[in-house]
């Protein structure tokens, strides 16, 4: 007989009845009736009723023990009566007669409970991981995060896609966050740095000749922590050459929408192939907002045009201003309270916006001060044009275009929970294209870099030679699922020609190219294939398919939010001599004044 | 049509001639015959052939072009004629006549090139990693490796395990290899550390009740370079619960076999539950490493009783003082020189030993000072112990016990090269077993541990209370393949009563076991399961398979021996102010005298 076990504990049924076992586990759970003893005996897999009683040397050893000791137990496998049978456990029909017990690990007294999976402050349950993850909840969502990445790397394969390792201990980047730092031992005074992300690698592997890339991609940046933000995260990254925007898109579709079919545990999602494909100027417009819920009905508007002239002086003024005014509906809102719509607009000034106009409506009669001076009349047109009813409400949102645009795409995701009309059940994905190229830096007052300057402009050379840098699209695209930006990505400028141009349009010389993207722009005058790609963020997606709110949440060890590991106790102090070696000194910090 | 291409470069054959088709690649080679341009052009997947002649508009373009420009080719599928088919090339039926061509990117000078693999020198491949990556050796190896990664994770999965990511930013670990070390910008004068291998982690996992962990994990060692170890390098890390050394081999056995079997182009492998496990004592004995390459047929043996009263005065001393004479046959060298057996002594000598007796014979005949002085009636007495003929001659390695099992070692590969006696095309496998747990220490005059104290020791608690230090074994393993060392293993100590006491026969007090372990052993005394594993190294078995001597081959973007990387310019200095948020300060090198 194995020394630990013969069958695992989710594996025995009324078909074993009457054989000897052996199985190992924790101890989950103990109830004591008087001198018959019931073990909930639990491992990885699942969970066996042990029964011990007078006749039992197990007995006294297990009514000893605390609960999460790890013991073994050969026994003999009984039938339960028909009425203790449980139908919620896989080894329900059965449970397991202890003959004799071995004690693999007596625990001590528990900080953090597993049984019940009580709420328990954060810190604890950190530095205790080892204990948090033998919870019902952590155990499935890390076992959730690894089949989501398995399932995620076959669909990669399966669409061409070969995974390939980059370095870990690189350069730094001259873009991008803040970068983590090594100090180099062997090279005293220089410094290793981890990588934001493989973006020069990928690349190089396409200007390698490797067609399709991808990678399970550990990413460090160093940066404040947030819910679904960490210092260490993984993404999907990959890459292709010889493609187009478009292949791009239907490379990731089926990956994207087959995982979470997969996974979303009967939520629909959105069909490979169906992604919306939404121009970055239509999203501001219509959700206020670059990555917007297509759960959420609502549609902003644009209604400038009808306060040109208008009795509410606020808006006209506004208008002759440049301004604009955008409205979000807020359907069958005649039984709400005038509270209702006052809460909204304080909750627009406790967001920091200037506030949140609003028009009520009741059986087609308007109410409040915007309708009240802009006129019943010109209400009334206003609302057929939004194909808006007799009982629904507007919300409006005035100001310079990026205010409004994000004062609209705010409200209309607080009115969409708050009317209830957020479609649950679902994952809506969708495209975020034709980002512009460039914008006007307002503080610098020049022309700069919109988004990533290492994105091919749509029409090329051409483009930047002859058009309003301004009215320029780069091929880049956001991927973006419920509202949550999963990626954004481009068909990257490989063209050293081309790149000289734009950085020249956003003020850089081709000496300062040189000196800054030297190594990615010499690559590229040796040979490089058009390529694009992309890298979703893992910790995000499992995030959502577990429906966690935080990435910790599926993430085995993760930090807390300080940046702490605390079952490991890092970051800690360097020994002396390990600092000398690496050429390094710390520099004490000036104690805070009281 | 695709923007790049309707085939791949690898696609095309006598079916589809007369068909349109756009191709895109580089331009590996062109061979021009005076009006007539035939250029091999080149993607990850092949190679197909262009032709352009004065009719087509592509011939101007592509005369001027240099090798390893990338362009797109329109054009038209033909039947190579009978005399002109190359049936090495998967397109060898047919050849592409291009009407149209658009350059995607036109190639300066190349410093290195790729159609034909010329030696160069090692920092300008890899300072131009992406040209030497477009070459077939190292486009094939780090393809190989993906695949190779790829099989290992799926045998993996087969085998029960699930792979789950542990953090790369971590702490120190207080013992083993030199840290990389990370400032960390939230802590100031604190620091992480990349792990040397995910030990503490994957012992977590087990306590966390997650029965079979695998990862393809980063490791980091800040240790000087060689041929076969770089400071970043990839494991199979592995780790399973409620098991013995026997279930890990089971468990890792198909996995090496059935990888090797799958790429081991032809060469034999050791099959699945054939492993040989070679305790210890015996691969010091027979092999004079614990790292025996079983390809080499000698065996080493011990010949010390044979020598305690010797007319060969040296061996005498030697045995009287303590020490052992060992022997390694050379079969059949009666037709090998004088020279040969000298060649041998001096090969010692240069190797820093004191240098290898021999025995020549010739059809009986013994030769040589040790025989002579031994007397030949006594050599054929030893002869006939070890089963050797009238033609075998013999090497001796006489010393302490250690240093001449250390000769006889280097003397049996050395032996075995020169007579060609390593058996080519096969991978053998084999287990080395039952390591001693701990060691007589002859500088400190105390017991230490041998290899690793976290190790279980065999006979657990009763072995420490009632046995010799020095004859306990240790739950400890590795896997050997053709004399490199893939890992070692063990069961580990997860019993903090156990490993107190371990800690204590070398010699530590609880309270130092606590200050340096006091993570594991905490988490140990709320419930640890039996667990144990191994962590194959990925670059080695990758390097075996290729058939190369050294990691960077394997590797895509490796450092050279001085841990640079030429390509990104890493290690790097870094600004003075992201020192200044790191709160470290480099100290300045004192200027070396010349």
């Amino acid at each position: 007989m194995h020394a630990y076990r013969t069958h695992n504990c989710a594996q025995l049924s009324a078909d074993n009845v009457g054989e000897t076992v052996r199985l190992s586990g924790w101890v989950h759970r103990k109830r004591d009736f008087g001198g018959v003893l019931f073990v909930d005996l639990r491992d990885h897999f699942g969970i066996t009723q042990i029964v011990a009683d007078e006749d039992s040397p197990a007995l006294a050893v297990l009514d000893k023990l605390r609960a999460e000791s790890v013991v073994t137990i050969d026994g003999e496998v009984k039938a339960r009566s028909a009425d203790t049978v449980n139908p919620k456990l896989e080894t329900g029909e059965i449970e397991v007669f202890a003959r004799a017990i071995t004690v693999q690990s007596a625990a001590e007294e528990l900080p953090l409970p597993v049984a019940d999976e009580l709420d328990y402050p954060e810190h604890i349950r950190l530095k205790y991981r080892f204990l948090d993850l033998r919870r019902e909840t952590m155990h499935r969502n890390i076992m959730l995060r690894s089949q989501v990445i398995t399932s995620l790397r076959k669909r990669m394969t399966d669409q061409g896609f070969t995974e390939f390792q980059t370095p870990i201990l690189t350069a730094s980047s001259p873009e991008g966050a803040r970068d983590f730092l090594v100090p180099s031992r062997m090279h005293p005074g220089n410094f290793y740095a981890l990588p934001q992300a493989p973006q020069m690698f990928k690349q190089m592997l396409m200007v390698s000749g490797f067609d399709r890339y991808f990678q399970i991609a550990p990413c460090f940046r160093d940066e404040d922590l947030r819910a679904d933000r960490s210092l260490e995260f993984y993404q999907l990254d990959f890459e292709m050459s010889f493609v187009t925007q478009e292949d791009v898109f239907q490379a990731l579709e089926p990956v994207l929408a087959g995982t979470f079919e997969e996974f979303s545990g009967g939520k629909t999602v959105t069909k490979s192939g169906d992604f919306p494909r939404i121009p970055y100027a239509e999203a501001i417009m219509k959700y206020g907002t670059d990555k917007p819920d297509l759960r959420n009905p609502l549609i902003i508007s644009d209604v400038t045009s009808h306060f040109e002239k208008s009795g509410f002086g606020l808006f006209e003024k506004i208008v002759g201003g440049g301004g604009v005014v955008r409205v979000v509906p807020a359907p069958n809102t005649a039984g709400k309270s005038r509270k209702f719509f006052d809460d909204m607009n304080n909750w627009a000034r406790s967001e920091g916006f200037a506030g949140l106009g609003y028009v009520t409506r009741k059986g087609g009669e308007f109410g409040g001060p915007i309708a009240k001076n802009h006129g019943p009349e010109r209400m009334e047109e206003l609302y057929n044009e939004l194909g808006l009813g007799p009982d629904d409400g507007l919300f409006f949102a005035a100001g310079k275009e990026k205010d409004a645009a994000k004062l609209a795409g705010a409200a209309r995701t607080q009115v969409g929970e708050q009317l209830e009309l957020i479609e649950q059940d679902c994952f809506k994905f969708c495209w975020i294209v034709d980002f512009p190229m460039f914008e006007y830096d307002e503080e610098a007052k020049k022309i700069d870099f919109s988004h990533n300057p290492f994105s091919m402009p749509q029409g090329e050379m051409e483009a930047l030679e002859t058009m309003d840098p301004l009215d320029i699209k780069a091929w880049q695209y956001d991927i973006v699922c419920n509202g949550y930006e999963l990626s954004s990505g481009a068909i990257r400028n490989h063209r050293p020609d081309i790149m000289y141009k734009a950085f020249e349009l956003a003020g850089y010389d081709n000496a300062t190219v040189d000196k800054e993207f030297g190594g990615m722009i010499e690559a590229f005058k040796l040979g490089a294939p058009p390529h694009g790609g992309s890298a979703p963020g893992i910790d995000r997606i499992v995030m959502l398919l577990a429906g966690e709110e935080a990435i910790r949440e599926v993430i085995a060890f993760p930090m807390n939010q300080k940046g702490e590991d605390l079952m490991m106790g890092a970051p800690s102090k360097a020994t002396p001599a390990q600092l000398r070696e690496l050429s390094v000194r710390v520099i004490e910090q000036p104690k805070k004044e009281s």
